[in-house]
């Protein structure tokens, strides 16, 4: 059965085009993939990255049917690992269920995987090593300018091409096509902890490691290899920066100083400093995610996002399922649930409306709560009451489980929309504003105590109950308790 | 004396262009200037916009010494002229002070006023019909692509390209320049009333006419030649919208029922519907405005705003103005007030920066308020409560002229810092907020007299103050008067 005449064209086939065309390839779409790197990278060392794999990721790898291959790839991380200023390891699991944990997966080898699966199907082909030069979303071409300079007629170009696409330019030069980029003054470089003697790891292996420093700080995720990948979050300018460290000396006295324990574990510190790029973190929106059916955009394309909520390739996988689930919709078709799939421009146009529709809100949650995440982590790491809402709001998470949810475990442990996260986010920050209200800030640890002993009390009286209201009314009754 | 060795390239020969070609040119830089527009407009009619020049322009113009010849091709409107569904005609004068007036004025004939007193000065160069192709910032080159495909060396490039700009292009290119671009859902569209016999005005000249229709509106301002060009505001889609109004039948229709008194002298009103284009309406934001001393954005090309209170030319010779200032600021010599003016990249860095620093707050804020203006028209012009409040606002700007002054008089009237108007609208709603608290929407009437009465009783005792707290007291004085 032919579904269409012309193929889907995927422009980029990176994490969401590979998965994408795996997933459409699945259905008998022909499908073709311009990917503008070569098919084996050349350099695998600079695309050592890995980043964390979480629910909402593994949700669309088992739709393709191979999630367990995939998943040979990734290390399990079972919680985060604190790096004190004095080499001190503080372990705190993400959650007493054993079960729930991150993955720390390779950007590469998961590339891979998800492209060789695609391959396999005669009706998906990659073209790599060419660069898009022009893509007209009203004629549906693309055109290249590497070795073929070839132009692609497509029934539908889908644009997978990350922070920088190509078809989100050619989108945005049209009329009334909203778009914004947005930097952070900070910028980020990836490092290395290699792996000890016979791969073995030389800090823990199932953590994701931090050094939290403030107006900085570095992370570490694990390698199938024994290696971790480090990320140092840190200023572009300013008193100490990426400017300020201009030599090899400032730059191992600064971890010597800051990162004490990892500074011994890094052999290659100052040629990896020196010789790695220092990228930058921007927040990239868009609106309207496509063109008339003729264009779509998904993952960082279409909302490119800061990372520290980890979430980056999670919301672009999110995505993909969405415009899959679309693609089957039925009350989609022309014609409603009667009609049968046309898979023209207006059918497309459909499609593409209905994924905009379930995932902009979403997307634009996510993006605001990564940024939100990186300014609490930048400004209030110091910040004593802050530090008690934190240590306040575990214990409800302990004392409530299925009430009281934060806004980390819904975003990084469930599969409920970005957008569901964020209110309930807002909802338990009201929460905790009544329970640490406090008079003097001196007199938080008695009434900390206080507080706690109030909560089990309290929560006796609820025990039925399991809704927000609830907590928020014990939040009440402790305040009041206390300060009367 | 050569300034410098290679000229200052302002790309765009516009109205920012030329007036900064004009300012800059006078202080004997070698200036060229690449237009991609050729020197006499081809079609005069398509161009016959008029805007509408206040104070902040004026300022601007009256620095190149040329105000009086260039206010030859201006026509003075005192007030506006709201004209009503039953085309009934009311006059609001802009001010009790006759002196003040806003300008209706030709963008064609303004652009060649300026250009030709420009092009009088030696060391200033026009280059016309020539746009760019390539513009690269770190080079200082500037490519273009018609006739000449010249590659121009500059010792700096200046902006002044308008919305859709081509140095801003190619700094978004580059790492770290944040940028967005937000549509309106509405457009526009010009349209036009012609002179009546002998070159005559067949509405007001002296006016800024308004049809004020809820969710759209008209505009005409006067030209010169008797005609007044016509603006409508209008929802791109929807019930009533550009895409609604599809056959000529249908606007004919439209024009007979909302704007029967306009329509009556509008001949042409069908052939221009449908050959003028339909427009959208864009806010551009931009940070920082410059590069490193090569580039520097002027006018619309730093930040495009809609025209809803009809800033956009004002806040760009403001932007002019204020360049020209910092050129002329010795503490921005390399080596501070003693040292000599070098002009090189270190001192043009040192120019757009505090450029930047004394524009960017201001356009940020006339880009928000006009925004915030197009709502404000388009959601409140039924609602009663917004009408007392301008009726209010209107009785102390007439009771307390020298202490209460609205946000529309210091945006339009003065040449206040946008952002410094922005503050005190914010204040003067608060106030109104204070004055207009009614328990009950239907006792509005009663208790404006109340107000009334009361306002003049209490402006008695503050008659010596003239500062805002003082306003604000006899809000809440008033407030209390009203509802205890």
């Amino acid at each position: 059965m032919e579904l269409i005449n012309k193929p889907i064209t995927i422009v980029g086939g990176g994490l969401a085009g590979s998965a994408l065309a795996l997933l459409l390839g699945q259905k008998g779409f022909p499908i073709q993939v311009i990917e503008k790197r070569p098919q084996q990278s050349e350099n695998i060392r600079a695309r050592s990255i890995n980043l964390a794999l979480s629910d909402r990721g593994v949700k669309t790898l088992t739709k393709t049917g191979y999630v367990d291959d995939i998943l040979k790839i990734a290390v399990p991380m079972k919680g985060r690992m604190m790096h004190s200023l004095d080499s001190v390891q503080t372990f705190q699991a993400y959650s007493s269920d054993s079960n729930k944990h991150l993955y720390s997966v390779s950007r590469q080898l998961l590339n891979d995987k998800l492209r060789e699966h695609a391959e396999k199907l005669d009706n998906v082909k990659f073209i790599f090593s060419d660069a898009c030069k022009s893509i007209d979303v009203k004629q549906c071409t693309v055109e290249t300018q590497e070795k073929n300079k070839e132009k692609y007629e497509a029934s539908t170009i889908i644009g997978c091409d990350g922070a920088f696409s190509a078809v989100r330019g050619s989108m945005v030069r049209l009329d009334r096509q909203d778009y914004s980029q947005t930097y952070l003054k900070h910028g980020y470089k990836e490092l290395c902890i290699p792996s000890g003697p016979n791969q073995s790891y030389q800090i823990d292996k199932n953590s994701l490691h931090i050094w939290p420093r403030g107006s900085f700080m570095m992370i570490a995720l694990p390698n199938i290899d024994g290696s971790f990948t480090c990320t140092l979050f840190f200023p572009f300018d300013g008193p100490l920066s990426f400017s300020s460290l201009d030599t090899r000396d400032k730059v191992d006295q600064f971890f010597k100083d800051y990162f004490p324990d990892a500074y011994n574990l890094m052999p290659n510190l100052l040629d990896d400093y020196f010789d790695n790029p220092t990228s930058s973190l921007v927040t990239i929106k868009t609106d309207p995610y496509h063109y008339q059916g003729k264009a779509c955009l998904v993952g960082d394309a279409a909302h490119a996002i800061v990372p520290f909520y980890g979430q980056g390739m999670n919301a672009a996988f999110e995505d993909v399922l969405e415009l899959v689930n679309c693609f089957d919709d039925k009350s989609l078709h022309i014609g409603g649930e009667s009609g049968k799939p046309t898979f023209d421009n207006d059918h497309f146009n459909n499609i593409y409306s209905k994924y905009q529709t379930n995932r902009k809100a979403n997307s634009d949650a996510i993006a605001e709560m990564a940024v939100e995440n990186f300014f609490e982590m930048r400004d209030h790491v110091g910040d004593q009451l802050f530090l008690f809402k934190k240590k306040v709001e575990h214990l409800l998470e302990l004392k409530f489980p299925s009430r009281y949810i934060s806004r980390y475990e819904l975003i990084s442990f469930s599969t409920q929309p970005y957008s569901i996260a964020q209110k309930i986010g807002l909802a338990n920050q009201e929460i905790l504003k009544e329970l640490v209200k406090v008079d003097n800030i001196q007199d938080l640890k008695i009434q900390t105590i206080d507080k706690i002993k109030e909560m089990e009390r309290i929560s006796q009286l609820f025990k039925s109950s399991s809704n927000y209201t609830h907590v928020f009314m014990i939040g009440q009754s402790i305040h009041c308790h206390c300060n009367y």
